[in-house]
């Protein structure tokens, strides 16, 4: 069915396919879990624990921004998978595309992309990762996720510390016979400063940096890194200026006391890793100001300056590059991906390459298949104007969750965001539970971050009919709760 | 050109099409590197490092155990891009495969499995993991490579183990607070016991437990993880009972020291974590009763006994699991996987099933199109008997390799292996490296391991003249020295 109805698309353009082709809307006819989830998931329980989903999903009937589950219900859906969908569901093109002989080859016989890799890679870099990288830093490093782009990035910032300690000199015998009794030299106490709020990943060494939610960390041992206060302002930012300005002052000076304490120690930070907007942690927000103290004290201390974009990346919110509205003096020393840019991965600045080979590596060093299909993304953004037309339709979804907010004092605050990747705050965690559920209900799929928020992550082909028809159920949403 | 070229191959049975279709041997008619990948890599170094990389692919024209690069070189690899390929290149089933609608999907909408699994993910649990689970292991976790399969088996341990200590009770306010400050209770000391010589991945938590390479963990700060002696056995076995018998009391013994190291600490060993054979550590092997004694050290405290198969599992050693010769009494308690199970992931106990969600969990938690496909690669194995079939090339291989090295007792010794999981020693690094230039000068792809060894993956479409032609090229590679 999905063959002979995306065949029939393959001349249609993007921007009246999606149109076409979506659900006329959302319809939920069964109750949440349908009988359909619920039979499956306890046969798949059986032998892979169900307790972590939220619902399963017919992919072949999911289009554009609609997904749809195993009960025929259509969600509206702004989350998009876990905001990793560039394109929506099953993008006409992307699904030609796929059926092409560099992407069968890739997927069945995947290449070792950093020791065999494919002729086309080099061509699949520049295409796909130079092309949009972001400003000052030409050098990229592709990995299969989020976390193992963070897990080298930190690896390779730390062999870069250690080399300019040594004068720009290899390991020698000492550093070699001591790392593998993991002791000094060889094995260092470099440290990584991460903040309050801040989320880097699920092995153990991005959550010792890691501070968002208990069920992520508890029972989990951890590296003993520092952790700085991160902004939290006062909306809205204009009316709360002097406030919003001391958040930053206080932060960057906690961030100058941890890099001195750990110093003190004998344990120097050699990265510091932040997010452009903390996302899983609640969609907070830091000022240009801010990050331009960060790189400042970066600069001043020797440190790698990591810029974790792995959720605000890749066109989520208007620009390729979320950190790119900072206007930095100078670029970050290295800017993680993942998610919606379909391979893990990132750019690092000229000075961070390395001298000696097999020290950041391992055996698939990301997804030939995942490079090649973002080439063809990267290909239609461009085309299509998606980020400029993006930002016409965040613009006017910025404005209407604003009135929404207005509309619904009680129940909603705090509307903020960058074009259509957003966030609105309910009053605790318990009603964000209950008003995201009641979304669901009525066909908006919508998710929770931090401990009070909704957040908006729709992909590029949201249009403003789409926005549209998020505030209407947001509102209807809002007025039950109100009845 | 390979469309037309597997289409026609679609009817034929997997038996002959590898005869049929594969170049007619290898032929090297460049110098190593070739002039086509000497500009290629300058090319791509603008932007990605290529310090480490071997050589550029070009995975059109390779087929079946022959890898061909972008100059026309074809070699008969043995190495499968690092163990990974299951089938060798492009089966022409699973190209076939690739191109239906549920890969296509999988791969342009692609699952975040651990929220929003597609509608056939249970099936293909079933059909690609379940199907083949390791004796008494029935529930399973997918993940995206060997590293993250290891981070989180680890995790899910240390959560039982923490549990079991609170009495099976989920954790209280004083753990979700003392873990967001990285304190005790919440983030405990507990620890992993790794061997001498293991591999377990690049990722920080992974590499504390890695002792294979100085490259690989120096500079990088790692947890103080204790480390016990792994037996290193004198060969042929058979002679060397009495010291091999030594060996693994001495290990065992070390391991059993190090736990109660940790323990007066108040660090306990939660995890202890062994390859059935140390496959990046230079094939290195440990007995049946080695094993056994390891599972009874681990269950006499209460620690999680976890197997790492990235290497040596999905069929590699003539077995899905290599495990399975250990005959153990009761069965480990966590295996992990990778490389040619196309999917990263873990097998686990029932008593590991954790009762709270959203503890082991990622964006993608692996990767539908990778299990999908893996579906396809286990009906074909059973259907052909292709393990069966492996084990009599591999006896038939390691009759001929030792044979090999009886010819050439100055410069190849320890012939040894499973079935076609083999290995051959070079005597010291130095030759290890120039013979394997040499093999690849004569068409042989083959790669090191360890300090002195030659490994040999082969895939299991690894037919008995391939072997004979491995050995072949051997020889004439050995002879080459020996002029």
């Amino acid at each position: 069915m999905l063959v002979r109805r995306l065949t029939t698309l393959r001349q249609v353009r993007l921007s009246s396919s999606i149109a076409n082709h979506e659900p006329a809307g959302p319809s939920v006819k069964t109750p949440l879990p349908g009988p359909n989830e619920q039979a499956l998931r306890k046969r798949m329980d059986n032998h892979f624990q169900t307790i972590s989903m939220n619902m399963f999903v017919d992919f072949e009937k999911s289009f554009g921004n609609y997904m749809v589950d195993i009960d025929g219900n259509a969600f509206l859906d702004v989350y998009q998978q876990i905001s990793t969908l560039p394109l929506g569901y099953n993008h006409p093109e992307l699904v030609e595309f796929a059926r092409s002989d560099p992407m069968i080859t890739s997927t069945v016989s995947r290449a070792a992309l950093g020791a065999f890799p494919r002729s086309d890679f080099p061509d699949a870099i520049e295409k796909a990762l130079v092309s949009i990288a972001p400003k000052g830093l030409k050098n990229c490093q592709t990995m299969l996720c989020g976390a193992s782009a963070n897990e080298h990035a930190i690896k390779q910032a730390f062999i870069w510390y250690q080399t300019q300690k040594r004068g720009g000199k290899a390991p020698d015998d000492e550093y070699l016979t001591s790392c593998m009794e993991q002791k000094l030299p060889g094995t260092p106490n470099l440290t990584v400063l991460g903040f309050q709020g801040g989320y880097h990943g699920r092995t153990m060494a991005t959550l010792s940096v890691t501070r968002c939610k208990t069920y992520q960390k508890v029972d989990i041992p951890a590296f003993q890194w520092p952790i700085a206060k991160y902004p939290r302002y006062k909306y809205p930012l204009a009316e709360n200026k002097a406030y919003n300005d001391a958040q930053d002052k206080e932060c960057l000076e906690d961030v100058e006391l941890k890099i001195k304490e750990q110093k003190e120690k004998g344990h120097d930070v050699a990265v510091v890793i932040a997010e452009p907007i903390q996302s899983e942690g609640g969609d907070k927000y830091c000022s240009p100001q801010f990050a331009q103290g960060l790189r400042d004290i970066t600069q001043k201390n020797g440190i790698v300056f990591l810029v974790d974009e792995v959720q605000t990346g890749g066109g989520a919110t208007g620009d390729f590059w979320c950190h790119t509205h900072w206007n930095l003096s100078t670029p970050p020393d290295i800017v993680t991906f993942s998610k919606r840019m379909l391979t893990g991965g990132y750019y690092y600045a000229d000075h961070l390459r390395m001298t000696e080979g097999m020290r950041i590596f391992n055996t698939w060093v990301g997804d030939p298949a995942k490079l090649l299909l973002l080439t063809k993304v990267v290909e239609i953004i461009k085309r299509d104007h998606l980020l400029e037309k993006n930002r016409e339709v965040g613009k006017h979804f910025q404005s209407e969750l604003s009135k929404l907010a207005a509309h619904h004092p009680n129940l909603l605050s705090t509307p903020r965001g960058m074009n259509t990747f957003a966030a609105i705050d309910l009053p605790n965690t318990e009603m964000q539970g209950k008003f995201t559920k009641a979304c669901h209900l009525n066909g908006l799929h919508v998710e929770r971050c931090g401990a009070q928020s909704l957040r908006f992550r729709p992909s590029l082909v949201y249009e403003k009919k789409h926005a549209d028809l998020t505030i209407e159920l947001l509102d209807k949403t809002a007025k039950q709760f109100e009845k």
